[in-house]
């Protein structure tokens, strides 16, 4: 692929700076997790940038989008790469923008850490743990290979969230510094209202040099499958212990019979197909109310516990068993697998879970993340489909949203397509003081591309590179 | 008073203790906060202990609960004696129990504290604290001056239940050492479902020794009070505030007009006699998130902050001016104010509190504390009352019962007229076991004293201490 004039005097403009000159590497820091979605794979297997630079400072970040401002060449940010969106894909090519380097762990202090974007959630936790038996309140299931940044700035929520909420709740988020995409580059400084112009904004409106984010205790939490026969049974079993406010978790995860026994290799010797199962971390000072919630429940058996067990092969950490990682071991069994995102939201949540379960099992099954939102515990669901068609999967779309069952559509790239479904304002407000040409991961914002996009049918990105 | 012979003869065998000998000590020694409560106040002021002792140690606690049991002395216990129900008091002479010097803190654990039942739960804060940052999840408001030991065996919540709910639930307590009243006395220890024998019996049924209790971060939490000049604008407040997942509180206290003019000598400079006022704790890592939320109701200002403010004499902890403390100051200014103890059930709260403020105020004023209550956000009710005879004081209860208000009636002296007025079989049985002569704390478990009492009126203890 031959590089624009403009693209190739910004990476030029650059050559000083740590850049990828390996076409693999290169086409491999184009990518992201978006290949969950058969629907995106068809559409954006081919993406990939001209470049890619790391900066290991913000003084280098500023150059970077100084100088490819000047030139109009895209900058797409990313971290690890690790989201499900191809939010992190180039897609009209140009610069992709990679902040591993910028890994520093600045301050810890009570209840807060100030952060680099590009740390390893694993390695921030393991700073904040070492420093003051502190945490992260919540993080994405890819914890041993994403950074803060990726998390906040394409993340919702995660592990954690049965307790925290999500992470555009008060108080999840304490502070944002970001550049801007300008002539002069401006570094501004987010707090409250204001964080929402840039969390989840996929780096379309400015790029996130610092973070300051709560902690939590860090403690070595317990962590369980539970096994239950009836999938509504473990629908209650985990509601109910969510809503324990003397115990402490981290995680409760339902999967729907037969996931555990036919898509977790270490689990299935220990269930039968038809063994429906919740995942847990529970704090090791909560485990007598457990074990007591527990024994009122005859329904539910404890197969396994980290701290105490006779598994031959662990299953590893438990929590990469919930959230995305639920898909990604459904499909490395089963390419045909791919995913939801639904809102069964309080108070109805269990009457539509049960209602989709009767409608659609097992051409979908229903995975399950107990998830604080107001205060009330409901459930989020990333269920496993079996998919056959676009046509189907939208019919299928719609048959939840018919039902009451809010979707974040999984299997497009726009921020709006896989949100609410309607222009956040704060965003594209920003954007246009932010980004005024434009040049922040294109693509990805349908306001500022088609501020009438009518949302009839799939944002189509008109300047999306040509697949060769 | 004369002592009776065998009350003699077990104070004789214990002479070698630390016995109170000043008969100003022993009647102080036999008081607890009841006179909160003009119908305790007219039955128990003249109760009285025939002798005071304080063991070193569980060792000396068997010693004297056997010694007393071979003479068939009463033994009532008590830790700082900060309850309001008269739970501490000797209903029948005897001997009172003092657990003071029984106030080593063991052991500190990320999560969690073994201690003696002595300690006060300032100090054991602070050692946890010094330790290792952390702190009680909950606590009296009588904080400064209360005993873990007499929080247990006499409080329900308090400071920190609108984060982790009540005492009583799963998780809250982690166990109990308890010592049995018997001719040689047991050890036992208790989880979990047992929890519940004891904790909450005013040590009617065993002595608890030793407490294993669960911890959470200690932060410098910012105290705060915010004004309305709308009633129920501060419910909703509160409510809405503590149902945010990601702002970490710790109290949230709605007083109704003129409570904080009337009552609160050193905040009636920044209020007027309309102002309702919230008070809250917040952890500082969620102040931004608070400002935030408060920066979206136009109809709260913020009069006071810990960490920021301007008043010329600081009002001290706002958890003092929170949950019993609140009936504590306006008994100071009007000594004609008790209280009820109210609790407003999810979902229907705050229609609840609506009612009976509109019915009842300002003869009763609204006194609410954000609690937490199988993971819902409710409010308990620890309403202030002007009182006046013991029939209107019934009626206003009969009608908050009868508006569907559940009653904690703060003004009987037994565990279950306190409680659901039904009898707690656990703690029944296990007095049978561990006090088979019913000589632990007489006259407060009518279903040991009369098991087929109707509850149709005020039970009276035949043998309480006749007044002098």
């Amino acid at each position: 692929m031959t590089m624009k004039d403009n693209v190739a005097a910004a990476k030029a403009a650059l050559s000083h700076l740590d850049i990828e000159e390996k076409d693999v590497a290169i086409k491999a820091a184009s990518r992201d997790f978006f290949w969950y979605s058969p629907v995106l794979k068809a559409r954006l297997d081919h993406v990939t940038a001209d470049f890619v630079v790391r900066p290991r400072s913000e003084a280098e970040v500023i150059e970077i989008l100084k100088t490819c401002f000047a030139h109009d060449c895209p900058v797409t940010t990313r971290g690890a790469g690790t989201g499900n969106y191809g939010q992190a894909m180039p897609l009209e090519g140009g610069c992709v923008m990679h902040l591993r380097h910028m890994d520093k762990v600045k301050e810890i202090h009570p209840g807060r850490v100030i952060t680099e974007p590009g740390v390893l959630l694993k390695d921030l936790d393991a700073a904040t743990k070492k420093h003051s038996g502190q945490e992260l309140r919540m993080f994405s299931s890819t914890w041993a290979t994403a950074t803060i940044g990726g998390f906040i700035a394409g993340g919702s929520g995660g592990v954690g969230s049965c307790t925290w909420g999500s992470l555009r709740d008060l108080g999840n988020i304490i502070r944002l510094r970001v550049v801007t995409m300008e002539a002069e580059p401006r570094i501004l400084e987010f707090r409250g209202d204001e964080l929402a112009r840039v969390s989840h904004a996929y780096g379309t409106n400015g790029i996130i040099t610092e973070l300051e984010m709560p902690l939590a205790p860090a403690y070595d939490w317990t962590e369980m499958f539970v096994a239950t026969d009836d999938f509504m049974d473990a629908v209650r079993f985990a509601e109910d212990l969510a809503n324990q406010d003397g115990i402490l978790m981290k995680l409760g995860t339902v999967f729907e019979a037969p996931i555990a026994h036919e898509y977790f290799q270490r689990v299935k010797p220990y269930v039968q197909p038809g063994t429906n199962m919740i995942g847990l971390m529970i704090a090791p000072h909560s485990m007598d109310g457990f074990l007591t919630f527990l024994g009122r429940r005859p329904e539910a058996r404890l197969i396994y516990r980290s701290d105490d067990n006779d598994w031959e092969r662990g299953p590893g950490p438990v929590f990469e068993y919930g959230w995305n990682h639920t898909t990604l071991r459904a499909l490395k069994v089963d390419p045909s697998i791919t995913y939801l995102q639904v809102r069964y939201g309080f108070p109805n949540h269990k009457a539509l879970i049960e209602k989709m379960q009767a409608k659609f099992s097992p051409e979908i099954l229903q995975h399950l993340e107990v998830l604080r939102e107001s205060g009330k515990v409901m459930f989020a669901g990333l269920t496993l489909v079996k998919f056959t068609t676009e046509e189907r999967l939208d019919e299928i779309i719609r048959a939840h949203e018919e039902a009451g069952a809010m979707i974040f559509n999984p299997h497009r790239y726009t921020l709006e397509e896989g949100g609410r479904q309607t222009v956040d304002d704060r965003q594209l407000r920003f954007k246009r003081e932010a980004d005024p040409k434009g040049l922040l991961n294109p693509g990805k914002m349908i306001s500022w591309d088609d501020p009438d996009w009518s949302y009839d049918r799939m944002y189509a990105y008109p300047k999306l590179q040509p697949a060769e």
